[in-house]
């Protein structure tokens, strides 16, 4: 992509991004109208809605041969990564925007070709905005975050991950999850995918699984994770497909065989 | 206790919190000289131990008649809690405070005569204070916390606990456990245990469970949720020895029952 071009995406993006911010502010006392969408706790409101449909109209009015993949559903169709994709979740961490009216975040990423380009992840309230440009680094507001340390000991890291790794699931058998634990130093939930790669940019996590994410948790976090030395593919390693739903790890790259070794020795 | 001499030790320790604070951002990023306690994941930096001997110096000099519980152990050696006793926990969280350089606390709970009469937790890097006085309500910063809302269903609670209570433990069965967290709407992890009775007493979590906490882990969270509705007992529903770890729970009043039945499916 035009590194020119890509500076103007980026510079729009973060105006955009810090609009609905404070539209988000702004409207979040206001009734919520909660419904539920794959199930009971699968959380949306009318701001998640109405913060796509900012998003959508922006760039369809700005860039009309740019393609839109958003949670909500009010962008594109897609059936392929190919031309200028912003994958957008308005409000990442519903349940936490309901809940708690904090730690929920919007996340834009732009690909380009399949290419993740730009990333971009802010955390509403805190006034938190992790950012980076492929190639150029990852900043947390203005400060550069500095390349993950090459740690070694998966028994002194932090993980992220929610409580059905370690119930009856599809994915791994649950007893070897239940040992990963008792041999990693710590586990965090946080209930946003978008601020636990943005921890894991940060090296406040050492890395982070979840059993099923959809691009637009995960568009933005690849990039800066990407930008620190970070890796993610999906619990065998491979790389993930843009366009589905994937079980995923995230992490410093110096954990990323350990983490995955765990995950294969229960793995189904 | 005297209105008048509560109020002298709340501002006393409200001053000395935000001095303990002041030392511990000074220093924070000096080398903690980190160890290790009961286990290789139970962290210790020199400034828990300075922190404490701070707020041990000045208690001290100021009531010479009051007790310490602390956490590094430069208190007194307890077996009553007759009298005044301050329990504190000078960085609660220490994980997260060598991990992520944030998300960790000051928690000071002040006693008489086995009443909890003052609970203050600061949010160190977040700069967010959460103080109580018995009877007088509790506040975050500023602003006074309301009443827990009177919530009555259990599949929309979100639940603070670790990943070790779906582990095989000495407590509960874990497959009651794993049951449990299908049955709840969302479960969080943020590895301090003070933040996490702010958080249930602020109302962003409905609860928060744990295996084993020890009297500064919660004697001024305790104080904090009574002023909001909220209770505090062991697993099986009974009042707490303050000079014991304990495993415990504490959340909204209308939820008690209901975690309490959870748990003792379990029960072993």
């Amino acid at each position: 992509m035009n590194v020119t071009l890509r500076d103007e995406l980026y510079n729009h993006a973060i105006e955009w991004v810090h609009e609905a911010g404070n539209i988000i502010r702004d409207k979040m006392n206001d009734p919520l109208d909660i419904q539920t969408k794959s199930n009971a706790n699968d959380l949306v409101t009318k701001l998640d809605k109405e913060t796509e449909q900012f998003f959508v109209g922006k760039i369809k009015k700005t860039y009309r041969d740019h393609f839109v993949l958003g949670e909500e559903g009010y962008g594109d169709d897609l059936s392929s990564l190919a031309g200028t994709v912003w994958i957008i979740d308005p409000i990442d961490g519903t349940m936490n925007f309901v809940h708690q009216k904090r730690n929920f975040a919007i996340s834009v990423g732009i690909y380009h070709d399949g290419v993740g380009e730009i990333g971009i992840i802010y955390d509403v309230m805190a006034n938190t905005l992790y950012h980076a440009k492929r190639g150029e680094g990852a900043y947390k507001n203005d400060v550069r975050l500095p390349a993950l340390m090459e740690k070694t000991k998966i028994n002194e890291a932090i993980i992220g991950m929610n409580h059905f790794w370690l119930c009856e699931n599809r994915f791994v058998d649950e007893r070897a999850m239940q040992q990963f634990v008792k041999d990693i130093r710590g586990t965090r939930v946080y209930g946003s995918a978008a601020l636990e790669f943005a921890y894991t940019a940060e090296g406040i996590m050492d890395g982070y699984i979840s059993m099923s994410l959809s691009p637009w948790d995960i568009a933005a976090g690849i990039v800066l994770v990407n930008e620190v030395g970070g890796k993610t593919t999906d619990i065998d390693g491979n790389e993930l497909n843009m366009l589905e739903k994937s079980p995923i790890l995230t992490c410093n790259s110096a954990f990323h065989t350990k983490i995955l070794d765990n995950l294969q020795k229960g793995r189904k």
